[in-house]
């Protein structure tokens, strides 16, 4: 039963979106007989070693059901119950998670200022103390986003000097990977390029918001790391019964280059906005993902809102946020940037 | 991609099974174009016009993604932070949820012996006290499982006297309806005979076990509950970003008579299973679902498991269990009745 | 047996002082015989009488045994499980409490920046936004400290206005006040006309930094409340056995004018210090309570530092804090200046 | 001031009694003077050299302020977040402690039936299984109560082999000792034969019920242990900032043998009890420390209770509980037992 328009896409969510047809096509592929659940099945194997082979040898791959979930094994595999996680003031754990990582990860965060949403060494140099202070939350692990929540990119170097500092103070790095595979297209490096390499101790692998129905993964990356995650994934209700369909979606995803397809055409989407748009509209952060960020007069933003569906980020400073997807058109995007020429124009 | 034996099915769990065929194609209904995501999506909205019609026109429905995510909202919905649950020993929030209630709920649980896995009035009274003794954690909610962990069914004059007494004493009543189809298939009752009709304040609603991919429902029967289920639902990460596509799965099976025909199959094929064998073993518990309890000498069991799979239940009792689902057939049940008949014929 | 020098007292904080000799004596008046405990004793009745007193007809006391107890357990009685409380980024519970209320309340803290320690109405409406939004922890109270971490006070109608924006908000006020008696004194007010009065809902009434061995009272102001305080008063650890000695010592605080006479004492300690060197150092914040907040050169820091016990509070920036006490003497204080005034003169 | 009647004493609870002369003589000689705050005081040094005189130069004394969150702080500290915890279905963290165990500590109880309030190797061994099913909370802590809450006494052989049984399966042992000294005196052994000496791995050692006005004691005994356990007592809010009076209790406690006459004196009383009346009441617990667990007709208990403090601790099966105290007098016992002889005569 189809209950929607199926022809209309908008620019407020990558996960706004539905499945690939390819990740579809791997779930039906994935159906009939029986297969263990809970995760003793042939995909989630046959995951591993897909996992393996972008992050390397050690990688050892957790399929969870969404991303706050994700997070929140993620971090407290890493940070001992009277932990703190320094993280980016914007960052989704502290922001857009309803105080999940604190109400049922117990993990107090010390958000930091992040100029368009990166962290930089001073900023976690900041935090990085009073670790032998019993009356301070031991800052135990650092949490950065790739890309993060405004589109920017952290280079290689960027986050290895992050994780340097947070090594030489026994703190472990975690990167919430949602648009993991964006940053890397925009980069144009491999996945392990911006975390086994630079020294990312453990991940959030996201999957949602690059086609997938739902699936995130949290991936060990540092050998020396247990965590209990398998644990972790049960009491925070992250645990797919039938999670073969978790599996085989992240196995069409990242077996072929499909993440890299799907993640260069959304990045190529924003680019072909921006460039259409940019001598119209205020772009306030560098557009370097699947999103622009821009700052428009009251009336034009509720002009285009009649129009299309698009976030507000910041109501009084009249900012917004467009977003592409792996499944935006060209045609999509040159309709929205008339649009708004044509408001910003008259603006 | 088929990385697996599409045609062979074991009696481990309704959850070994895959999704079931025309739940897949909901799936592949909703997708294309952009929904709102985190429910505010046309389906989400049709899912609650379909559980009101079958739990009463109060009914709210909240789509969740797992057992154990659902019972753990639908607890803390019902439950102040000091409060206690009282359920069977053998219920599923007692022992198969890794203390999920007790870590990332809060909740203390007050476990009681449960013949048969049923709750009775006796043994819920022997809890109902200290109600204003401050070092007790008080006793607020009865929850109890339909069709119960051991395959049993409580009838729906069963279940009232329990939420009377409950309700007496100013407890609400929570029911893990993981397999309520099941029961309701059993006892050829409608779905609100067993929770709405009969004072269930709130249920979990389960569809993976019977022919989903993945999903739960919270249901809200008491209409003077509030509870905050949308928010706890987001910090216990059970928030799909793509909900349609979990409420779209839902739509499939209760729209029409979809959950009756795969309950009332899984349901057959235990019952097929339990008249093929039942001279020849142990039946521990009524065969009211879609599961056998069974005793078994040790001997038995190991060459049984040699081709076929199931759970042993209580390996020093030589306790197993048999488990059916929406897919097995009656030759699977046959093939494997006959291999118990031999087994257990010369044991 | 006595193991430390009794005649030797410093700058560092005013928990390092002892136990009031007139507090000592109501210990000792309460002892003997037996009395029911956890708090069903006479002197936990006289201290409902005496609180209502000084807080008005329904105010009611719980005692509990730490400050960051009761602040966990004051939010937690205004703050539903989905909740979150805007506070200074200075205030004690976002920065020493070690995370206590994140682990244990599972509170979400919005931390704004406060200068000189004190909430404004801007401040917090820059929070108090996003209620309908799933994602955003709920803001549900404001949490000021009275005195402030900073050693400033603020006016009544500083609090009236941030209470007001709270109550139009539907969010709840909570002040932790385990230095009000400092603040009252100051601004020569009685407790009421800095809580009760002006629409503070839930209060921590500090007594251990002003002469008591050990003790706090959360005071339920608002009578529209009930919060299960006695319930999350036994969860959250804070309920002792012989409660009798805590609210003996509330009773020797507050029945007569303890509670001035020492808050006083301390308070004039701290303005005696700031006249004798204000003009040898840079005194940062008001001098409002019994703190004073110095830069000085490392140097004259490190110096001071051989001779008298005080805090760094920024060592970075050369900040250090001096507290007075109930017990400080005006030798102390002048032996003290002297010493800043010769090393810093010298400087 | 005197708010009670200092001469009269119940049979209610060890807890209704008041502070030992000689301890509130060392709250008194810490008094006057600064000392650092937290535990960072001579006082507190000095109770480290005390405990580990008592139990073995390994040991790690972290003082608490009540006997749930020094339970809570020791059970956190040798469980995971996923772990759980083996103790008797009577146990104090089962029963008594509004449920903090679960709901702040975040821990699973396993309880088993206990006769007489004992756990047995056959118990601890019956959930001694699934350790690598993530489906169940994993088994890692054994707790008993040392003497029971049922007053009675385990010998060091009994403990030796539940620590034996544990120390196999990977699981560490607690002991719950808020009245150890009551069973080590009932045994006529030192603290470190019915501890370090049978491999108990951590204890709270209770001090209010034995004499002090509040106070207990976490003692870290296996040398290979951390747990973070300075940490845990913050965030479970622990942490007294005037330690030194915590500190100095215990050092009046434990320093001479003020711990063994108190105790000894209150099991005396006890046994004094017991003598006078065992034939006259149906005593169902063997009388080991220093309480009675008896069985009276409902009238008898009406009347008793009009003249005496004690305990209904099963209504409906007509039992009662009588304890004694360190400061119990032979005429309180005397006065007593001759209105049950006359009551239960009568009867």
């Amino acid at each position: 039963m189809i209950l929607h328009d199926i022809d209309t896409r908008g620019f407020a969510s990558d996960n706004y979106s539905g499945i690939h047809p390819e990740v579809l096509t791997a779930i039906a592929g994935a159906n009939h007989g029986h297969q263990s659940s809970y995760g003793a099945d042939v995909y989630t194997e046959r995951l591993g070693e897909v996992f393996r082979r972008h992050f390397g040898d050690t990688a050892r791959a957790f399929p969870m059901l969404t991303g706050t979930g994700a997070n929140v094994v993620a971090l407290q595999a890493v940070c001992a119950r009277w932990g703190a996680v320094v993280c980016a003031d914007s960052g989704h754990i502290n922001v857009d998670e309803g105080g999940a990582p604190e109400k049922t990860g117990g993990l107090k965060l010390l958000p930091v200022r992040a100029e368009n949403g990166k962290l930089t060494v001073r900023a976690v140099q900041g935090e990085a103390h009073g670790f032998d202070n019993q009356h301070r939350a031991q800052p135990q692990v650092v949490s950065l986003s790739q890309s993060t929540e405004l589109g920017t990119v952290y280079t290689p170097g960027e986050i290895r000097a992050i994780t340097d500092l947070a090594h030489e103070h026994g703190m472990y790095v975690h990167m919430d990977g949602s648009r993991l595979a964006n940053a890397a297209v925009h980069l144009d490096l491999p996945l392990r390029a911006l975390t086994t390499d630079v020294g990312v101790d453990v991940l959030s692998f996201g999957g949602t918001k690059n086609g997938l129905m739902l699936g995130e993964v949290v991936v060990l990356l540092n050998p020396e790391l247990d965590g209990g995650i398998d644990r972790l994934r049960k009491t925070s209700m992250q645990l797919a019964s039938k999670q073969r369909f978790i599996s085989a979606q992240f196995i069409a995803l990242l077996e072929g280059d499909l993440w890299q397809r799907n993640a260069a055409h959304a990045n190529a989407m924003a680019t072909r906005l921006y460039q259409a748009v940019r001598r119209h509209v205020d772009v306030i952060n560098p557009v370097e993902s699947n999103a622009l960020f821009v700052r428009l007069p009251e009336k034009a933003l509720a002009r285009l809102h009649d129009e299309f569906q698009f976030y507000d980020w910041n109501v009084a400073a009249g900012e917004a946020r467009w977003m592409t997807s792996f499944d935006t058109t060209p045609d999509d995007v040159d309709r929205f940037a008339a649009a708004i020429r044509e408001i910003c124009g008259e603006a």
